[in-house]
């Protein structure tokens, strides 16, 4: 190690799934790290946190990779889905692939066991220690020190480090932090929309109650059901509607007529009285989209993951994307020998404007699931990118396939896709042009 | 007074020019009004607090009218702008008149004048108490209830209202307690542009330096200074620039020779020594930008004036649209007989979505300002607006006539915009049309 590559006390605040992938990273380094986390050991208390279920894909395979877990998660415990299974309100089926070409798949996982797995790993690590129970009270960007309370044994302790790390989520404390410095640009917005998960068990013979191969969508145009496969063969489920809607939902003679209405195939799936103790027994949960600029104080303090771009769940990239801040932090950290004066704003300088990038597409594909899916114009469009990505699978990759199955930026995504709306549009005018002509010059033929 | 009418303890966050104003209002209508201000009593100490001048419009002029204020601040103490006076760097000077049609002006006033004056008339309500030096430490917005401390005395108080009001500025203590609760939508964006203040004294004869009947600027692309009269006959100017161009100017002679090339005309106004002086005194100020909804939590709590919405300053209208939003608020509490529960929700209705267009506004004025107003596009809209407001006094209101010499909502103002920029546009085309029409007729009978 140079100078500058000098071990380095890296304190991470939070011990979700970036927190701990971030330890893994930083630990195989040789740095000493140290992992606060508010809530409880998960592998030992079962504390209920975030629901909706996660889909793994290239993004967070390659950074899972790198800490020896992608075969793990993908091959032993995810479950592939190739497509999306509409759902029409007459039972009607209808596949939509996500890759036809290469067949890609994303993997259903288990959030609960996939952090389960990263604090094993993380813990197999010299120099990484894991504290639970530590809830951050009091932080000093400035000077790397952090000030935590033991929620079990009401002890406080000072913790200084070179570098903070804040993985501690959507309302992240460590950004709350930089939200009072002058110059940090934020932003949060929620959805007029809510969620309320549903459970939908094996069928009777111990079976998926559906194909387990997809992520089942159930759109309605203002409001759309989805379920992901789960190991033990059940799906979790969920209702994403206005909350008014769900406000309207208040008996359940309601609630059932709703679904009677609404998703007359998935009903008895559930079961009547299940699905009416499911939604009763929680209140609906609300979205929030986090932006942010720039991710980072000086040489001490950082924020990933969700603390700096929490998404809508609706392009599955939550995950995806606060593990890629990881490899790229990596990355950095590799290119400019541990110097953190040159990683941290270099991060922020990249990393950034591709969040911010990722929370609009998460944002523009909740239209996508619960509406265009169903309209013709939403079909032809795939048609053609289907066609055209068959004929060049190297130059012409569809929106989803650049985010899902490649480590494009998503500022490069979107636009990518823009250039393909052009050539479309374009090709569609030409080809008009030249039908009108062909057409123009038979009926002179013909009529003259 | 019905039973809803009732008499309300209204605690007011703030006593600078909102909360003052807002204190008159509630005090006006028989409830009883408490202002708590951080800082000290600015009539007793002087305490430093923003600094860039203020121009007094329509909205801020009717709002002062109420309280019997407006013809002390227009007639007599403010001085009237009647339109921009642009400053070439070859010293070259171009009027901009803001309204040749109806003679509307805006008006320099004093910041602290202004807060004097309106504390003053605070304090001859019965039933209205300014308490100076009172932090607020916590508050619960759902019961009404704060805790302050004195900081002064070091004692703590505890406070229970109907309505807390918090109109305690851009950096809101109350907003702060807002933003935690779900659905509060809320963002923070600084411009990459900071400013400092430079002080130009009056002239040898103990006269304005430059005509007092403009609002000086010296638009410079990237960057610009402007100036505002005060009433003792000196300007109070502005540099506004990135802030890298802030930074390069590192040294008396960098700045000296940055004023040489750029303001030749100013800086012997200001004087060379006064110059360093004013720049070096303090650092650089940035500017916020300040967009959130809902303004109100149930019926107890609301935000007002910058706390809601601040703006950068470069439409005038931070002050002007707050003393608008207590002129709304009075007239919801007319219309809904003090039922709070009503008013606060109907004033979040109509005035969020006022206040992120005027903010998107005072953004759009600062690229006008130092850039726009130099290119032949501008002056030649500018041209179009101006006759065609002259033909249609009265249908055809110029942007920022809209903006400062009327009420109509801001949202409006942008649409009215954006409808004439739609009929110039087709006018110039069927223009074109007509002109390439005649010239291809003579063309034709010419060469026939």
């Amino acid at each position: 190690m140079t100078d500058k590559s000098r071990k380095l006390k890296v304190a991470i605040v939070g011990g979700g799934l970036v927190g701990a992938l971030t330890a893994c990273y930083f630990a195989k380094r040789g740095h000493e790290v140290r992992v606060y986390e508010y809530r409880a050991d998960i592998r030992v208390e079962d504390s209920r946190g975030q629901s909706i279920d996660l889909a793994l894909s290239t993004r967070g395979r390659e950074a899972l990779r790198e800490v020896g877990l992608e075969d793990l998660l993908v091959n032993r415990h995810g479950i592939p889905m190739r497509g999306r299974m509409i759902h029409e309100r007459d039972g009607t089926l209808r596949e939509i692939i996500y890759d036809s070409v290469k067949k890609n798949c994303i993997y259903s996982v288990s959030r609960k066991y996939l952090n389960e797995v990263l604090l094993n790993a993380a813990e197999t690590y010299p120099g990484l220690e894991l504290h639970f129970n530590e809830k951050l009270v009091d932080v000093d960007l400035d000077r790397g020190k952090m000030k935590l309370l033991n929620t079990r044994t009401k002890v406080t302790s000072n913790v200084e480090a070179d570098l903070i790390v804040g993985a501690d989520g959507a309302y992240s404390t460590v950004r709350k932090s930089m939200i009072k410095r002058p110059l940090f640009d934020f932003s949060q917005t929620y959805i007029e929309h809510g969620y309320i998960e549903i459970y939908i068990p094996p069928s009777r013979d111990n079976d998926f109650a559906m194909s387990d191969g997809n992520l089942h969508i159930w759109p309605r145009g203002e409001f759309m059901m989805i379920a992901l496969p789960n190991e033990d063969r059940s799906f979790t489920g969920n209702l994403f509607a206005p909350f008014e809607t769900l406000r309207a939902l208040d008996t359940p003679e309601n609630l059932l007529n709703f679904y009677e209405d609404q998703f007359p195939d998935v009903l008895p799936l559930i079961g009547r009285e299940k699905l009416v103790k499911d939604f009763f027994s929680s209140e609906p949960k609300t979205l929030i989209s986090i932006k942010c600029k720039p991710y980072h104080v000086g040489k001490t303090a950082l924020i990933i993951g969700d603390a700096a771009h929490a998404m809508v769940p609706f392009y599955a990239q939550g995950m995806n994307a606060g593990f890629e801040d990881v490899i790229i932090l990596d990355k950095l950290m590799e290119l400019y020998d541990s110097d953190l004066s040159k990683v941290l704003p270099a991060f922020s300088e990249t990393r950034c404007q591709n969040a911010h990038a990722i929370c609009d597409l998460a944002m523009y594909n909740y239209v996508e699931m619960r509406d265009l899916v169903r309209k013709k114009s939403f079909i032809l469009r795939k048609y053609f990118d289907t066609v055209l990505y068959w004929l060049f699978p190297n130059t012409w990759l569809p929106l989803y396939s650049t985010v899902h199955f490649s480590r494009m930026t998503f500022r490069d995504c979107i636009e990518n896709r823009a250039w393909q709306d052009k050539i479309i549009g374009q090709s569609l005018w030409l080809t008009g042009a030249g039908l009108l002509a062909i057409v123009s010059v038979f009926t002179k033929k013909w009529f003259s």
